[in-house]
Parts: structure tokens; sequence; C-alpha cells
């Protein structure tokens, strides 16, 4: 993967982000979100994240992340993320380069680990991905996610902590 | 536990549930919550739940919870929920009435799970009391909750399926 910039999402970046985001909506297999995808959601959600970064090559938005405190007050020191790469875009190493990125900024932001509440059982790239940075599964949620083409199936709850020296 | 009334929230209920959310935030040792505590925070996250009902008993609020979607789209046939029992009505049995009636009322919205994604460990009632009413543990959060006197400590994820017959 190369000759991609990543950079801090802004406002002129909504009409693309939310383009991306209904593209991986309508795939159904990956993320929850379905009819709330819209501008306002754009807005709230990511472009008002803790922190919103998007890879772009030669002016088409490749993929995105956004990061936040997982829970609030007492829970607030774990973050959470969302990770997309456009479809035409996977098995070309961005998702790690967003994730390592996001950790990155995650573990600068102060947080002491990062949280995955919803990482779908039949999502074998991510799982993968994961994995292999450190994330350990610390949960399975029975039938949490209805999939296009499984039906019900379970989800994991992935963690990794950023404040282990190495 | 007798005398208690079980009614749905309403705007006039506003001051007396901040009053009560903002008690069980200085504890600290079961909620997340601080700072954010306001009426902005009761108007989005209680009055503005899928569901909100008080426990009072002579015109005193002794209890509350709400319940929504766990997750948007996809994930949102599971529902979540928050219990808070005033400190001086507690061990009394009012929990688990609460807890009893949420689940009904979770029943006949169409959920078909609810789930607790923070329980933190050191909460022996709410562990003991999910566990007597079929919930079990699916996940562990190393570090989840910054106790006010334990420090940082785990968390459960608590589940039960609410489709098995019977």
């Amino acid at each position: 993967m190369n000759g991609h910039v990543l950079r801090t999402a802004a406002r002129a970046d909504a009409g693309a982000m939310l383009e991306l985001l209904r593209s991986v909506s309508i795939e159904g297999d990956t993320l929850p979100f379905r009819d709330q995808v819209d501008g306002h959601f754009i807005d709230s959600q990511w472009l008002g994240a803790a922190g919103c970064v998007l890879a772009y090559q030669n002016g088409f938005l490749l993929g995105m992340y956004r990061y936040g405190p997982n829970m609030p007050g007492r829970g607030s020191h774990i973050a959470t993320a969302t990770f997309i790469v456009a479809k035409a875009f996977r098995g070309r190493g961005l998702g790690r380069i967003l994730v390592q990125d996001c950790l990155e900024q995650v573990r600068l932001s102060g947080f002491r680990a990062m949280q995955f509440n919803q990482v779908v059982a039949t999502n074998r790239a991510a799982l993968s991905l994961y994995r292999s940075m450190g994330f350990m599964k610390v949960g399975t949620i029975p039938d949490a996610f209805a999939h296009p083409q499984d039906g019900y199936v379970a989800a994991y709850v992935m963690y990794v902590d950023l404040c282990r020296p190495g």
C-alpha cells in the first residue's frame, strides 16, 4: 500500500465519508449501521468523535477510522474505534495501517487500553488483523449481529492493553 | 418492598432523577457517570431512552431504570439497561422488582436478549441479582472501571436470552 495520505477529517470530507459509510452499510456483514447513516450521523459520530482520520489516494477516500472513549467517566480511560476500508481497496494492508495509526493516536491521547464491542464472528479478516496486533478476545455475545446472509451470528469483544511496556 | 408505584418517567420528574443520579455518581462504585450528569444528560440519556421507569413511594423517588437498544441497526435486537436504587432503600428487593419489570418491558418491545456492558466486578449485589435472574457472564474487561477505593477493577459483560421458551 503506497501513495496514500492519512489526515484528520474535516467538514469538507463529509460527503465522501457518507458515501463510504453507506456502501459498507449496504454490504451489511461487518458494521451494524443501517438506516441511520445520514449527514447528521457523520457529524455526530464521525466528525464529532475524539479523533477521526481518513486515508486518501489521488483524491479518492480509501478508508477511515474514528476513536473515542468507550464509556463515560470512570470507564473513559478505555478507547473504542471503528475502521472502514472501501471494498475495492481491501487486501492491500490498509486496514493494518489504519489500526496501527489509531493505536498510536489513542496511546498519545492517554487512553490505557482499546476495546472493540462488536467484532462480527464471521469477519475473519478483522479477527485475524486484530489478533495479529495484540488484541485478545475477552467476550462472546451470542446472536449479537443480524448478518444479511447468515442470520444471527455471535460477536466478540476484543481488547488490547496499551500500558504494558514493549 | 410494599407501597411503591412503578410508572413511566415524565419531564416533571427530571429534577428528582438528576438528584438520584448525582448521589449514585458521587458514591462512584457502580456506574461510570461523573461530571457529565446534568439536565441535558437526563433529557438525552434517560427521558430520551426507549423506556424509562421510576419507582416512587410517598412522593420520594426510590429508584429507576432505562433501557434501549445496545447497538444500532444490525445489533438493535439486543437491549441494554441501567438500574439505580437510592442508597437508603437498598437491600429490600427493589432492585429485583426493577429488573423484573424491565425484562418484561424489553420482551414486550420485541428485543431478543438483554446485555449489560459494564457490571463492575466489585459490585456483588448486582452480580448476584443478575445471576439469579438468568444473566450469564459472557465477557470480562480488564481494568475497565476506575473505582474510587480499589483503583482500576475489571467489569463483566452479562447477557440473558429472552427468546428461550420457559
